[in-house]
């Protein structure tokens, strides 16, 4: 099945898909959509809204990944994230594709298999997961593929 | 001009619509979205924004009036409201309605001229200005109207 992990935001959008078969996992695209910031936020999230569903039907998914969003986050950007989050879930929910939230601490724990681990640690963990030469880049893109990785492991499928 | 007044949230979303030529206003319609609590945030995301597509295909509203959403606003519900409003701002854009943003301060001060007016005051005001025989139910649809209100004053048409 594929998986698509999505890391929310107004200026960019991570993406990252995935197959994940008979618990064989391989990388399948990612990447990012950015927005310019000297734009409304209305059009941005317009933007953000057609290029997630140019990824949709390019890339068929199964199933979507991405993580919870809390109120303690990051108290300057919350808001237009949590908007732009609305846009992505919405637009999955449209394309009838099943989503599914996890906690920092659980794509934390079900990739390093620690709480705590460091970003660095759950980027390498990628790169290995997906038998990738180097890690993915941008941030974003890899983290995106962190939470694709997180529910392949979760639902037992990697 | 139409111009549609929404107070956004995930449970509630309030509307109103209002006529506003050579200074004379006029109430159109108002109401509520409701999404039921049992559904996910996903199709309650979903939801709304079909209910608002319709709302838009119905009235044809000129431009659109919202207030902004803080940080400090509520705690508990501040992620799943600025997810709506994602949502609603998007759909807006998509339909090429023009959004004007205002602070609650400056819907207070529109309509009753003193920043500090308390929420009885507005919607008495909002009745007055609207020549309605009483406040219009529920609360957030009174709150979409007096948005739109706002809008019709700042912007020189009320």
């Amino acid at each position: 099945m594929t998986i698509l992990g999505i890391d929310p935001g107004i200026g960019i959008v991570g993406y990252g898909l995935i197959n994940a078969v008979r618990r064989r996992i391989s990388p399948i695209a990612h990447g990012v959509i950015t927005t310019p910031k000297e734009n409304s936020v209305p059009s941005r999230l317009l933007e953000i809204r057609r290029d997630l569903c140019d990824i949709i039907e390019k890339f068929h998914p199964d199933a979507a990944a991405i993580e919870e969003l809390f109120y303690k986050s990051n108290q300057k950007t919350v808001i237009p994230v949590a908007e732009a989050r609305g846009v992505i879930v919405m637009t999955l929910e449209e394309h009838g594709i099943p989503i599914y939230e996890y906690t920092p601490l659980q794509a934390k724990m079900s990739l390093t298999g620690y709480g705590r681990a460091e970003k660095k640690q759950m980027m390498e963990m990628t790169r290995i997961r997906l038998g990738l030469e180097s890690v993915p880049r941008p941030d974003d893109a890899a983290d995106a593929l962190a939470i694709a990785l997180c529910h392949a492991c979760t639902a037992g499928l990697g």
